[in-house]
């Protein structure tokens, strides 16, 4: 449970073009106002208002916020975290469609989950992010946080690429593949998992290597420590390649790249119902486990 | 054994940017010369020599040829097998590099190999080709045949793609996926491989259906008859995706496009070495079975 | 279709211990009876009646019928295919709990199903059968039909298991496993499945090979043509290793034991709902492609 | 490295009927008696003795010594790591045959690997150890210490067995497969691995659950926190179940019994062979990652 730490700024995010966020926000924004809650909307949110309200970018939203409601999927609960991770406040998801693997409040429950925050009976995830950074000739040229994964991967018609994995420095094994998979605990059931790769409880303090498509048959899923230093440098090659960090953002990448995927010392804080367990919503996502 | 029927015109292609082709094709010229056949090169070929040569673009090398010989990899033979499968010439296939599944001829195999095609001896693997057509708004815009897989996938930085299966008119499922492989059995050990498919014998009448990367854990490869038509439509949602032909042209698709794989009518007729089984080159590529 | 044979004779029977065979099958033996239909029962059938019918060994029931009538779920087909495949009758396959991949009529479609089986308007669907025999010192001392697969594995706490695969008489290539599955495309999907292997439809004349849990990495499930003779060799080391033909039987093997699969002559009929393709029974088992 | 501590007492055991140890023990405890170390053999290292040498029986083999020197397989080892471990001595492993994942040394290294130990330059792994508990009706009726795995499988003959996952005390999911491998991070590449289970670094802090033969396609391995208490519910249906404890007895179990597996208070200290990382031996058994 979250210690009972007042709200005073609460910043939304929500995801664009979503025709029934005309009906929620207005609501919500009066709701908060009713409790002397200041509420701060990006620019997606606030084009669905008749209204005014206070209403700053995505990326400044949670600058001056306590608490970062999420209206959208998992892909905007994604975005949320990148804002909300580095400033240490939580984020309430509430899913606008099918309920996601991240957002895991229904619209239903919207009021419910505010009230329970707002009284700090929320029950908190904590969830480990990976920092993600590119190196090109001996230069950090991208540097950003991820909650699910760091993704190498071919362009539609590149051939295979070829890739070394380095662990703390030591060269480990190298992948011909159609990509290659870093991934925190919380990712494992994210992209890595249509890969093939195993699912891992949040609380287990580690690094997913997933490889895509693998070329040679040996090639399996790879847990290490978060503790580790992960490097994957792109070998000779390839001519169609790109990092994506979190599904978000493709940067392409140059033969000789190196990603280095380390623990962020960020923490985010995701609240989630109470009364349903990580393996629960595992169950209903997956359909798994229904013997 | 193929028939002693006499040759009397080699079509050469090669690998591009090979050096070794400028010691390898002057005394190929010069023997086939000595025996009284004529030789007619690709431009690639022909762009090693200081002599002359016959020559001819890539496409037309195998017009008038009663043999197609091929210098180079697995993907300069696929290159080969869309010219003499539907013409229904042998191909004599000389690996430039390492073994691969279908160029099973080492280059200090060339002239032995050469020999026996001439005297008759040579061993024929016969292999399916498959159909592979394109239809938006109701016209086909593309018609190709192909020795190993019609593959969909998308872009590197595109979501996922929803597929549905429909075979022989009937729907059978939708994919949520990175992409699908339509494979002969000769393709089942190469993409498909990759993705998880199972080896299928080259004897087996029978398409391959591999999904890539499937986010329904429940999705497994399926094979089917080859006197099925496979058809996949792609549904909405996707923004970069693409059509790969024996992973040699790339042709973006648009939703609602329709792929549909057959059987090719024509069989493509591959040379080698006659001590080699199917099992023997598995081996070898995939360093498998070995207990 | 099935031609408008006229049926005669049908064998019946059930999966033992079934209370709710005391119910159904009075009423069935008086509507068969009602048509001059003869009723042969098994005696675990015949257990559950108060009045008297025509009784006879489970091995012999099918001796004189020509249709063979199954209640149960698909261990009881099992059994039923053993007896009507070789004497080429056709069985209708009523499930008394949930679908069956091969049990694909309810109790409810039982009246309809004989209807329209006696009136010649029944779906049949044609599917290979194997035959497996188990050679010893030189001497075969097993041999039966299966429907769907020969397994071979080992005991709980046995160490793993040393195969040969020899097809055609040629070595193929060695597994160190828990063991191996060698199933036609109905057994696909049963055991082979949980193993790793892919859907084979029915249409595809073939043999599947899948490795259990095999100790290489590189391990694949392998498709062949059924005109080949397919033979395991159990190389030393076991010492707790078990033949079993279609889930039912199991054989103690010993080192040096030879397992011999091709594809049987007889074919079995098996009728099934007109209106449910292979595909949607799949999908509803295995709650396959909903993307 | 392992603090300089003095070794004055050794305790040896070794793979029962190898050949080659009437040749490797003598000159071994020759050597230790020459620096005036104590050795003591388990019956199976003395058989093989003319002469007379301390012996007690494998299970008191390590009561007082302060190593054990394992000489053997990864087999000989895990029984010396359930002798090891409880008392916290270090295992120095020799592989008498090839090299496993646990015995890193080859026979040659024999005397260098002894000199760098005594002097107490050794390379130490430090291997988590799981505490497995078997209850029956409330009680438990056994309990021991593994290093790899514990393993919940079905008999050759039986079919398919439900279990139970129960973590923390709440119901996870269930499965309908052969068994279910609950392995540490040493013991992911063992079993686990053969049932299509990741890699795990044994930094990892982390038990693995991998189903085996799963029977519905969407059960994935499962990685959860080490400090969960992991246990499985054997439910109905079964006959012939066995728990095997690091591949060496197996119990038989019956319906309702409940196994519980925690981390286990001791740590394996594992001597390694400086030089070569975890990854090196990885690669080296795997034949992984070669590109």
């Amino acid at each position: 449970m979250h210690s009972g730490k007042s709200f005073q700024t609460i910043g939304i995010i929500s995801r664009p073009r979503r025709s029934d966020l005309a009906v929620v926000v207005p609501s919500l924004l009066k709701w908060l106002k009713e409790r002397g809650i200041k509420a701060v909307c990006d620019g997606e949110t606030a084009a669905v208002l008749a209204q005014d309200c206070e209403t700053c970018s995505r990326q400044n939203v949670a600058d001056e916020a306590d608490l970062l409601l999420v209206l959208g999927g998992d892909g905007t609960l994604l975005a949320g975290a990148h804002l909300a991770g580095p400033r240490g406040i939580p984020i309430l998801p509430v899913n606008l469609g099918s309920l996601g693997f991240l957002t895991s409040f229904t619209i239903d429950e919207l009021y419910p989950a505010l009230e329970d925050t707002l009284a700090g009976r929320a029950a908190i995830s904590k969830r480990a992010m990976l920092s993600a950074e590119l190196e090109r000739a001996g230069k950090v040229i991208e540097s950003q946080r991820v909650l699910n994964d760091a993704v190498i991967n071919k362009g539609a018609l590149a051939r295979m690429i070829e890739l070394e994995l380095i662990i703390d420095g030591a060269p480990v094994c190298r992948y011909r593949a159609d990509g290659l998979i870093v991934a925190s605990p919380t990712g494992s059931t994210a992209y890595s998992l249509s890969a093939g790769g195993p699912i891992v409880h949040p609380s287990v303090e580690s690094i997913l290597i997933t490889p895509i498509c693998p070329h040679t048959l040996s090639d399996r899923p790879l847990v290490v420590c978060d503790s580790c230093r992960v490097e994957i440098s792109l070998l000779g090659g390839a001519d169609s390649v790109f990092l994506t960090l979190d599904g978000q953002r493709g940067i392409p990448l140059e033969t000789g790249d190196r990603v280095r995927i380390t623990r962020a010392k960020e923490i985010l804080k995701l609240i989630h119902p109470a009364r349903k367990s990580y393996f629960d919503i595992l169950r209903n996502k997956l359909k798994w486990g229904e013997a």
